[in-house]
């Protein structure tokens, strides 16, 4: 498969969005966070996506210049409305609004409705951790985006709902997790069928509820994805229905429905300031040391050592920063094609 | 073994703790809900604690009549000392502060260290539920009491850190998630220690890292809980971290870590008022829909029906309320022991 490098990826991907009408702004927002995803190794997430957003544009569900729209405010909450605008940019609208809340209030939380898809929810805490503040997110597929069999049950109930923190600290990365309560991700299972892969026992039911390793069940019979946490499954069931309120509740988007009038992201959007808790420094200090202890650990038979949240995802983007960023042949022709039908030299 | 109702279990509990010092206030909130916790079925957090916090009194961990002080303040967040008295009494004076934060400011985040352990942690969220908020709240072990694993590691490295939420709903029960992030929280393994059963597979590792059914090697061969998730077992992993920092790093308490002077539990507690975001009914309608409709999955092999989080323990407490509380005969026992030692009539 072919190779580039992020700055290359990311100028097709802006032109691209230019051309179907957005903001330079906008275009830089979308496109530079889905070559980050593909260079922190979330290739599910990354590129690939560029051209459903095109897509997505056309057929007008992306409304590119929207204007985010604050409709409820306290000090220290706020409710906005994304006017289906790109997700990434109603996102990062949201957690920076969250932390200008935060930064008064010590503690910001915005809802978020009428948001379209944002891909990756981890590249969005880290905006607050990398301004010394706690950052968390919570989606729903607001109302839709039907895919995970909930605990004990069958079929596409819930949407595969994610939760991502970041924690400043004193070393070169900050602590970030970003979990979806599925087993794992859709796009995961996808990219499986696209490369001709099976998938693990354990992420797929079929519509009758038998385990099924062959991915293309999820996209042709109805497959569901299992909640996270195999014989405890119950517990990444009852996260994605805490997640599912979190993020569709609070907002006037709504849960997880059967009939859902519109798809896109709900969000729960949190960031707290540091300082009304304790000093700064000794926090990222306490977080630093914690990173060393957990590290200390000896590994366990099969592994060579302990990882902490974003540690992988870290180095996979320094390297990649400097060997390139490998995209799959299927997705760089999709690419290729779209961006030339808009006039965009590849 | 034995069956007594919630008053009579009640009712040894509190003149116990009332004749180690507590005020009768003190002894009525902790002796309660332990037998609460037996009520929800939880019975490895319930009276047989009831021994061990007498212990902690006469040991000098638990110190009666302590008095919460509040060391920073914002209008929206507070650290919040525990002087190590009863956990239950501290856990339970945070969440009145989150709440009575989040009543003015519209969110309350209470960061507490020097608190004893609290036992349940999905005892308090529901208080904030109740009150027509969200709840939630994680602890670490006051960067003590390790137990589990990390993804990737042998030994004890981290707490059983646990998170909590709860919604209020227009149903009878409040939606309520209690997780710890360990498979199973150490009491399982100590309870079934204790009945001669085995534990399943995938809960613990020995000293080596070679997983063991046998749970005595928890309580006597240096044995550690594995993080939940199964074959994903770093999203249990990377959240007990998330709750590790959010609970120890914000407080002053510190992260789990290898030679902790003390004991006990840090906490964050935070308390949300729905209406900053939107209609309480609105909200509550909302959440009894999406309980419906989640309910509503046809059940998986195996199941009779999908239960939501919170709904198995309302169950359990409205059989139990009609049937009594069973308590095993050792723990039984050891709580007749105690008692009479201090003057109880039993």
């Amino acid at each position: 498969m072919p190779i580039f490098t992020a700055e290359e990826l990311s100028r097709v991907g802006r032109e691209m969005y230019k051309r179907v009408g957005a903001e330079p702004d906008e275009a830089a927002t979308v496109a530079d966070l889905l070559v980050e995803s593909n260079l922190a190794g979330h290739d599910s997430h990354g590129v690939r996506r560029l051209v459903q957003y095109v897509e997505a544009v056309h057929s007008g569900q992306i409304q590119p210049r929207a204007k985010v729209e604050i409709e409820e405010e306290t000090a220290a909450t706020a409710v906005l409305k994304g006017q289906w605008g790109f997700g990434h940019v109603t996102a990062v609208a949201a957690m920076e609004l969250a932390m200008e809340k935060a930064r008064e209030a010590s503690v910001g939380i915005v809802a978020v409705h009428r948001c379209n898809h944002i891909a990756r929810l981890g590249a969005f805490p880290p905006l607050a951790a990398a301004e010394d503040m706690v950052g968390m997110m919570s989606n729903n597929g607001h109302g839709a985006d039907l895919s995970v069999a909930p605990w004990g049950g069958i079929g596409r109930i819930l949407s595969a709902n994610c939760l991502a923190m970041a924690f400043p600290s004193d070393r070169e990365f900050p602590i970030a997790l970003d979990v979806t309560t599925a087993v794992a991700a859709g796009g995961k299972v996808r990219l499986a069928e696209e490369r001709g892969e099976r998938i693990p026992e354990g992420w797929l039911i079929d519509a009758k509820g038998n385990p099924t390793t062959d991915p293309s069940v999820y996209s042709t019979a109805n497959g569901a994805l299992l909640p996270f946490g195999g014989q405890v499954g119950h517990k990444g069931s009852g996260l994605a229905m805490m997640l599912d309120i979190l993020s569709g509740a609070l907002s006037p988007a709504g849960c997880s429905m059967a009939d859902s009038p519109v798809t896109g992201n709900a969000l729960f959007v949190q960031a707290i300031r540091i300082e009304a808790f304790r000093p700064l420094e000794a926090f990222k200090t306490e977080v630093g040391r914690f990173i060393d202890y957990v590290k200390s650990a000896r590994p366990a038979p099969g592994f060579d050592e302990v990882l902490v949240p974003g540690e992988r995802s870290y180095r996979t983007k320094m390297r990649r920063l400097q060997e390139g960023i490998p995209v799959e042949d299927e997705t760089w022709d999709n690419i290729c094609r779209v961006a030339r039908d808009l006039g965009v030299e590849i």
